[in-house]
């Protein structure tokens, strides 16, 4: 199993979110190639504005194994994380890190603050940017082109 | 009841921390002057990495005022907040943030990044820092040390 193959789950997650109405972001989060916790975006329904893809997997996660630390973890997901996510990450001690589309406007990786890789914090990650961007973006954009109708 | 008095209920919060062995830092969020929130760090117990102060309570307060947009809140909390808490804080939209001491090793208020007050982010807010300022960092330090013993 690959890159690829763990971000098309996180990118079938992504499309759950989708057809409950919400942004559609999904993460996996894989401990030795097994698939430990899967999630989507919930902050509408839920009325939780914590309930990111990446927060809802990482509490699965350290529910799952019975430990804060997730080391030997990797997450996956379909964009860029935001402040709180980026920093969920790097306080779970994940260590590494794959999206797919870059956000812009809020990414807290490469757009606007990189928090995952600061020499400042007591951990780091590896990351990998672009696995299978076009379609993670593109189901974002059709989410907000169907949204403005 | 001023910014002190409800630094005295996260300080309270911390010391229910503290006395269970968790690193003490308190939050209470605020709303119309009515406390709608307490919480104090749980992350060893819970066996939860996201389970800081401010988490904690946000999602509280989110659970109770069923919504996820927190404004015309005040979030309370003993030391500045990392990026995980800063960026839930800028995610639930809580209008203005009083914190204690500062975090050098891995604020994201003052010290590392501003997360809550970036112009690119869609939401910011007002923040006064230092209320009780010795209180919270002198209940960090006596934790720390009586770790080390």
């Amino acid at each position: 199993m690959d890159d690829s193959y763990y971000m098309g789950l996180a990118l079938g997650e992504a499309k759950k979110a989708y057809d409950l109405g919400e942004v559609p972001i999904g993460a996996v989060l894989v401990v030795d190639q097994q698939v430990v916790a899967s999630a989507h975006n919930m902050r509408e329904i839920w009325h939780d504005a914590t309930a990111h893809a990446e927060v809802i997997a990482i509490r699965a996660a350290c529910k799952a194994l019975n430990r804060w630390r997730l080391t030997g973890a990797t997450l996956y997901v379909t964009i860029e994380p935001c402040p709180m996510c980026a920093g969920a990450i790097v306080m779970s001690r994940i260590d590494r890190l794959v999206y797919g589309s870059p956000d812009y406007k809020a990414g807290a990786v490469e757009s606007l603050f990189n928090v995952v890789q600061n020499s400042a914090l007591n951990h780091r990650l590896d990351v990998t940017a672009g696995v299978r961007a076009d379609e993670c973006s593109t189901l974002m954009k059709d989410f907000f082109r169907q949204r403005r109708k």
